[in-house]
Parts: C-alpha cells; structure tokens; sequence
C-alpha cells in the first residue's frame, strides 16, 4: 500500500512511503558483548572496556563514532553527504552525541528518550527523509556499562551487589542510515509513545517499571495501523529482559492480544545464560546492535519479512529517584519491512 | 514564496510553507526575571523560587507544566487534541521534560541541545506539522537558575564567586503551538547547526565559546536561503550575553556581513542594567522566555516582521571538563515572519 500524502495516522503513528530505506547500519560492542550470543553479528568488537581511549567516556563516544563511521561507509556515502546526525545517549547532557558530530560535522539533532533513544532517532530520521527534509540521515546511540554504573548507580570500582531483577548495561553502540531507495529494507511505522508511570520507584528493577510503556506503545501501534501480532514475523522489546518481558506479555494478554514465540526481547538476545548479566542487558545499545548488528541482518537473510522494535526508557534521573519520585517510561515502535522491489528506488 | 515540495534548502536549511503559524505561545519566569526589562511580557511570574513546590527540580518542572497549559489554553486547544510535546532542558536525563510530558500526557519527543534546545524542538515541531506528521505539536523548554547552578558548578547554597564572564542562568520556561493556518506569525525556515569547538575550556565563559556557533549557523542561514542581513528586521542570538554578542558580531563582519543595530541577544534583554547577572542571562529558557514571551508579540503589535532567533547551547556536562575537554557549541536558527493574510488558513 502506498500512502497518500497521509502521514499520521490514528493517535500517534507515522506512515512512512514504501522507499525510505536502511542503506546501511553498524553496531559497534564492548569485550563481554562480543563472546555472547550474537558474537558474530557486530561490525567492531573492542578487547578492553577502553576503546584505546584514557576514560570511559571518551571510549563510549569512541565506539559511536566508530558504528556512524562504518554505516556511512558500508552506505557507500561520506559523512559530507549526510544531511543529519540524529544522537543520544544516557550520559549527562548527551556528551556521547555531542563530541561524536564534533568529529563527524554532521549537522546535529540531539534526542533523548534514555534506552529508547535508539528508535526515537531512528523515527526522527524516517520523517526528515519521507518528508524531503534530508536526503540522508544518520541515527546513532550507545551506551557503555561503566559510564552508566558510575552515573547512575555507585563508583564502578565499588563494585556495590545488586538484586536479580537489576540488568546489565550493555557496552556498545549503534548506527543506522536512512535514505530514498537503494535498500531492501523499509522504515514504514513509527509509534511515538506517551510517558506512563504506574509508581515504581525502584531503580534496580527497570523492567517492571517499562513493561507498561511497551505494552502501550503496542497497543497504540495496532491500534493506529490496523495491525496486530500476526502481522509481524517478530516484535522485539529493547531492554525489558526475564522480568519485565513477561509483564509487558501479560499485560497485553489482559488487552486480548496473544503474543506467542514472536515475542522476544533484545536484553535477553545478547548474552549467554552463563555470562553474568542479572535479568539481562539494558541502555541504548541493547536494541541498537540487536536491531542494527543482528535483526536487519536476519531480515536480508530472509528470516523475518516484518520486525516491530519496541525500544523501552525508562526516563529518570538519580536527583529524581533521590526525591522519591516514581520512575516515568517511555516507548517508541518502529516496524522495519523486507521491500518487494529488491534495492529499488 | 510557496515552496514547491523543496523541503531541504542547501546545506542544512528547511523550508516551511507559509501556512505553519504559532497558534500561541507563552513564558513563565522566576521573581527576578519578573522584575526585569520584559516583567510585563510574561504569562505567569512566580513569586519565589519554589513555585509552590518542594524542590527546584520540581519548581522547574511545574514552570514548565504551566507555559505548555497556558500556550495550548491561549490556542484554543486541549492537551489531547496535541499531537506531539517536544521538550528539553538542562537537567540530567532531561527531567523535566520527561516529568511534564507525564502530566499532559502528550506523546513526547524527547530533544536535547543545551540551550539551543528552544530552536531545536520549535524546528522539528515545524518539521511535523508542515509535513503532515501532526496537525498540531508544542515545544517547549525551561531552566532554573537554581537546578543549573547545583549540577553544572558548585552547591546553590554554597554561593561561589564567579568571574565577570560567567552569565546568569534565566529561571523560566517558554512554549509554542504550531498548527497550519490560523495564526498571524508562520515559521517559514530553520538551519540547523554543526558542532564548532575553537578549544575553549572555560565553563565560566560560555559567551565567548558559543559565539563562533551562532556566527556559523548564521552564515549558514544566509548562503541556504539567499537572505542577508536586510532582509530580517531583527536577528537575536540565544544567550551569547555581552562577552558573546561582540564576537559573533566581529566574526560575521569578518565575513563580510555588517550586522549593525539589528543584532541583539536575548540573555541581554532580560535583567535591568542593576541586576547583578554578570554577562548576562543563560540557559534554555533565555531564548523561550525571550521570543514567546516579548518578541512574537513585539511581531503581532507590528514592530517586526520578519526576525531570525539563532539559540545558542554549550554541549559540555561537568565530566567532559573535569577530564580537559572544549566545549562543544551549537546553534539553531529559526525564521519567523509575520503573515500576509492574518488568521487565514
């Protein structure tokens, strides 16, 4: 179906004509993401948490601009010609964004939606390039475990214990390029989610708290398609791992939707069972190199015709949680589609 | 001029047609932005710096809360008739975007550029609407002198002293609605800015390393649309302050544009010349408070047509200065002109 001229559709969901394509992503991951499950799947795998780089910092920011750096190649195109760099990250003020398009002068559009950052970008991108704002347009984020320990928890060296419904950020990063034509897969849907808090205050247990932003943001994309589960080959979750992932599917139970196999979560895809991860992975890059080093790669393979990425963030802050507040989440959907004129324009 | 599908004008400009009009705006500012140049321009002036609330974080989210009800209350709309919230601020993980959008239950789009973040999201809110992805979208920014002072440099309490080129940051919020048609003021272009870093490291003189952002994005904004200096009744920069402003004015002349009596900063208009606020006012709510409070009305009441706000945003966080970085700047710039046919659609 080709959309005409009609872009919103329902609540909040953007329909996107059938030619704005990936032409290329990357995804970038730290030491202990490379031994795990999809090992195979990333672009760069670094052997230390340092990236060759003095701070953690500047090693998450490396390692982004490293993921923009290989999809605009394997894109075939030079950062020049990219319009748009849209980038976030959970650092303070975005640095990892903000230092990266000082080096690739990309013009910058900085996003924040913590974890979901990835498909908020990856939407934003979508419309610059469906609407003829962009011609090319770059989506990137990362997330690095000791710059999120140390931000938002206690010194990593402190090593402090955690419960078992506490996740494990992932170290890594992601990135995506947008353009007209020239790729076998689409970018056609993007829900955008409203911020839900059903009063979960409990930092180390973010899956509960997210697992009712995703279910929403579900409900929300159906809702305003038409669609529902047995429209897509796979709906991926980005970081509700083993316990918010049964949550979001009995909610969504409750709400008459069966979810079955096609369910799956991007936490739970990246490490093995004997890596020591808590309930799974977390941050910006747990779906970005799930969905830009591993699905899109399963889709060209011809696994999957239609992916539903559901990336969940979970939106506080340690002065906010320091104030008793509940923590606020958050999802955005994007649904990436096999096109039937391969590499067509 | 309507533009004809071209959305993307030379290198980092996009054009809107004529029809994307500010609905209404409107400005909340603290007690001492209330006793400045512009008190009788504000929707709301809070008589101290807690606005009913318990902590500064909270104060500033309530400002927030307010400008964006008041702004969609002055359009004649609800909250549920708005498509899409895009909002930052200064605060890690961007809180009180996040907390506000929790309470107007508006899906959000969350946007982080320091204090360029006003353009940012008033750019992509025009994006939506003049593509069709919203039929209406508020953004909205806030900042409080208190929350910035405590997380950027030392206790509030504490009460160091600062140098004369450290500014004062503006505690205030600003929103905007934007729809098609129905109003008397369009925004018809927005350039968005690289990331410049002339090796500046100075948090307490952020005017200076901001300034070469703003000449660059100006440049860019002339050469994308054709326009030069005359063709604008007013161009403001965001918060480049008195250290600031006579920079950016030297590198532009040095470029060959004279910009005469007609460039002006918004962090100058806000404070009377006896309120201590060294340079000059700062933070994301200098601009907001600025252009939806003062000027688009300054435009409704004929005194301007056509003016060109450029927001100006240091992108450091106190890690990257603690570890020897430059501040990376940025600029966003955006058109706003009075309508031939006022209220038409």
């Amino acid at each position: 179906m080709k959309l005409k001229g009609k872009k919103l559709l329902g609540r909040s969901t953007w329909g996107f004509s059938e030619d704005v394509c990936v032409l290329a992503s990357a995804a970038t991951a730290g030491p202990m993401e490379g031994k795990g499950q999809l090992k195979d799947r990333y672009d760069k795998i670094y052997p230390d948490l340092y990236m060759g780089q003095d701070t953690w910092e500047k090693a998450e920011r490396k390692m982004l601009e490293d993921a923009v750096q290989i999809a605009i190649q394997k894109a075939n195109l030079t950062p020049q010609q990219i319009d748009f760099y849209l980038a976030g990250d959970l650092l303070n003020q975005n640095i990892s964004a903000s230092f990266s398009a000082k080096t690739n002068q990309i013009p910058l559009l900085g996003v924040y939606g913590a974890c979901s950052t990835s498909m908020l970008s990856l939407s934003l991108a979508a419309v610059l390039v469906d609407g003829g704002y962009a011609n090319y347009a770059v989506a990137g984020v990362s997330s690095h475990n000791c710059t999120a320990e140390k931000q938002y928890r206690y010194p990593t060296e402190y090593g402090g214990q955690k419960p078992d419904t506490a996740q494990w950020t992932v170290t890594g990063a992601g990135a995506c390029v947008l353009g007209k034509g020239g790729g076998d897969i689409a970018v056609r849907y993007a829900t955008i989610g409203k911020v839900t808090d059903l009063g979960i205050k409990n930092p180390f247990d973010m899956g509960s708290a997210m697992a009712p932003a995703a279910a929403k943001t579900i409900q929300t994309h159906f809702a305003d398609t038409g669609r529902t589960v047995k429209d897509y080959d796979l709906i991926v979750t980005g970081d509700l791992a083993s316990v918010g992932l049964p949550i979001a599917r009995e909610l969504l139970e409750n709400e008459g939707y069966n979810m079955g196999q096609k369910f799956k979560d991007c936490g739970l895809l990246i490490y093995t069972s004997d890596q020591e991860t808590f309930a799974g992975g977390s941050g910006c890059a747990s779906s970005a190199i799930v969905t830009y080093g591993h699905l899109l790669k399963e889709m060209e393979e011809g696994h999957y015709d239609r992916i539903l990425v559901v990336a969940t963030g979970a939106l506080l802050s340690p002065i906010s949680y320091q104030q008793g507040e509940a923590i606020p989440c958050i999802a955005h959907a994007v649904s990436f589609e096999k096109r039937q004129q391969k590499g067509g324009s």
